[in-house]
């Protein structure tokens, strides 16, 4: 324990972001990966776990990709409105010489037939079919295996599962798929003065907010959050929440007790909780920078500072790079990202990653980002405010108006 | 019928997106919302009903911002590490002068006190503490009231909530929230060529693949899908079907069956089933163009491409416009857009509003548009080798390379 203490007081070290986000992945295994299989309506927005791979061709064979007449491009070399063009409309299943087949979007081509024409460009007449335009062998056809060919990778494994893919999935006759299960993430705030959202506050109480920005965050990435409540700040409390979290959960986040003073107790709690304990404790970053990382019986935890704005700054940084990976992704999941100028400049320290809220609107082509002011890290407004962070690496002391920024977006931008 | 089977008639005349848009849009009444009480964790991502204003204030009262001591600032004028100024510990429920009290992040501020001085810039010694700082009135201190104040509008009606909304929330103590009910979206596809994914395919039948992609853009959009199945090419068949749809739904979508070709059915068999039916047949775009837009007993029907492309497009232009529209949102809710440079010249159609399929990638702050390339709109994997779209306004004949352009996103950009 003396190391660790030694380590917290004053956080006379601070680590990188990433190279806390190196120590702490290099601490513990993921093992083998859970996995499930959902019918394909269910998989929205789940990670593929496995590769697939086209079985068939798609298209299966030929087929009109308008409705018109199949026919031989070579017939109607010279054909125009002015010299139109007579075919001989068949309904065999061969398309023969001067022949043409009516054809319907999707159906197959017939065979000796290797163009449709339009039905815009013909006129039928009885038997007998007037052409007014010339084709090229091919045309209006979807050749077969021309979207996907058999033995071609369809979607990759740790992909997040949209709509489209999962229409290509459905084309190619799959109606359940292999995916990564939800980790579970349990999620223990502390703090004496915290009280549930909806009873009766005490004086001096606040209502909690971190598990449900913290939960909810996790649902959108595809994991489970699992609720353990508010622990009182004391070790017991504290210890035995986090214990039952390690048992039922494949992480731990906590919100509350990171920082240096006397009931910041989580960080110590943790690291008595078993081997290798805490791995970074105090991070080069704003806001967040009280957080802390720790690996306890190969299962991982995130400590957080309790203000709200600095625990969804440290999810970002850090939960969310470690539920892509518990999610079997290749490399940590973007958020939606975009170029847009900077309209007043920013401060930010030097030697600190700075997260910078700010709200990105954009008129037609132009994108503009302003920064969202808050005095303090507990400020939550300053996110609902905001549609995007800016953030300012360590060796800049600050950004200037009018720069160019890339904007990490947790909601669309605007249209002024 | 006369009417509409002379206007479907080869498309004489296409209507433009946005005038489709308005006359579908004026031609029904949405009436009175559906409004359900949820659960603060169970809202994420659905629509707030109604505007919430802050009952209290947020935070209730000053607090700490920081770990320190609770003191006067006008007690530390001069302090320095040079000049250390010595205050007196108290432990009583108020500060007096050059006293400071022991607070810890979160803590009320003691009457009397108006800043708190950081652990970092003091030495407690005894029941004395050294100061080694200057500090401002209201330094480190939350006030009351600065996150949001009482009265004030916290989250307007229309929004989709997000886990900061829901922070926000929860911080206010509230425990459930009115959302928008999910609007439900009845989901008809056509064609004798469908069978469903799962079964063995007969010679010249191809896998469903429009109601996999359109249920679940409706998911994503917190509106519920219910899966109609699959009409073959026959009026009374897709009749049924849309009739059902009209009973159990509060729109419907079809798809397939709406071009100017014989077995293209589904406008005219829509129009059959009430007034005023028919709206729009044929609009100025790319894919899509021949969409349908119909009104029946006040209810929309969007009448869809088959063509797994053109149906997307379809749903962008217009399905996602009216489950914004059911949901209570003011306008169209955007998807994420981004600023790009595209990388290669694209050809157009003038007279047409053209949805052109992109790949964006990003190398810092420079985001690309690789155009991806497709032969028909029956081409799903353009979909899923694509990460948005670019829309080429119906003024202009294509985009040049090395233009900037607006691309609407459905999946993040990937740094390369």
């Amino acid at each position: 324990m003396g190391k660790v203490l030694v380590r917290l007081k004053g956080f006379q070290k601070l680590t990188s972001v990433e190279e806390a986000l190196r120590l702490w992945f290099h601490a513990f295994q993921t093992g083998e990966r859970r996995i499930v299989n959902v019918l394909l309506r269910e998989a929205l927005n789940r990670v593929l776990a496995e590769d697939v791979v086209a079985q068939e061709d798609l298209p299966r064979f030929d087929r009109a990709a308008v409705d018109g007449y199949a026919l031989k491009a070579e017939d109607t070399v010279g054909a125009s409105q002015f010299k139109p063009l007579r075919l001989q409309l068949t309904v065999g299943l061969e398309v023969s010489s001067k022949q043409a087949k009516q054809v319907w979007t999707g159906n197959p081509i017939p065979k000796g037939a290797d163009a449709v024409v339009m039905l815009e460009n013909v006129k039928a007449l009885g038997d007998t079919l007037e052409v007014y335009v010339q084709l090229v062998p091919g045309e209006n056809v979807s050749r077969k295996g021309e979207d996907i060919k058999k033995g071609e990778l369809a979607v990759k494994a740790g992909t997040r599962l949209n709509p489209y893919h999962l229409g290509l999935l459905a084309g190619l006759g799959l109606s359940e798929v292999k995916v990564a299960a939800k980790p579970r993430i349990a999620i223990v705030a502390t703090g004496n003065e915290l009280t549930e959202a909806g009873s009766v506050l005490l004086e001096n109480q606040v209502f909690e907010t971190n598990r449900t920005m913290l939960s909810t965050l996790c649902s959108e990435l595809d994991a489970e959050p699992l609720d353990l409540g508010i622990a009182k700040d004391e070790a017991r409390d504290i210890a035995e929440r986090v214990s039952l979290g390690l048992k039922v959960g494949d992480a731990v986040i906590t919100t509350g007790g990171t920082s240096v003073g006397g009931l910041d107790l989580v960080p110590e709690v943790v690291n008595n909780l078993g081997k290798p304990g805490i791995i970074v404790h105090g991070v080069a970053m704003r806001p967040a920078m009280p957080t802390a990382l720790a690996v306890v019986e190969n299962k991982p935890i995130a400590i957080l500072s309790g203000n709200p704005v600095a625990a969804v700054v440290g999810f970002e940084a850090f939960a969310r790079p470690l539920i892509s990976r518990l999610l079997g992704m290749e490399k940590t999941e973007p958020r939606p990202a975009l170029k847009a100028t900077l309209t007043r400049k920013v401060v930010t320290a030097l030697g600190r990653k700075t997260y910078v809220r700010v709200k990105v609107t954009h008129e037609g082509n132009e994108f503009y980002a302003e920064p969202v002011s808050a005095r303090g890290s507990g400020t939550i407004t300053t996110m609902t405010r905001s549609n995007g962070f800016v953030i300012v690496p360590e060796n800049r002391e600050g950004l200037v108006a009018g720069e160019t920024v890339t904007v990490y977006m947790f909601r669309p931008a605007e249209e002024k």
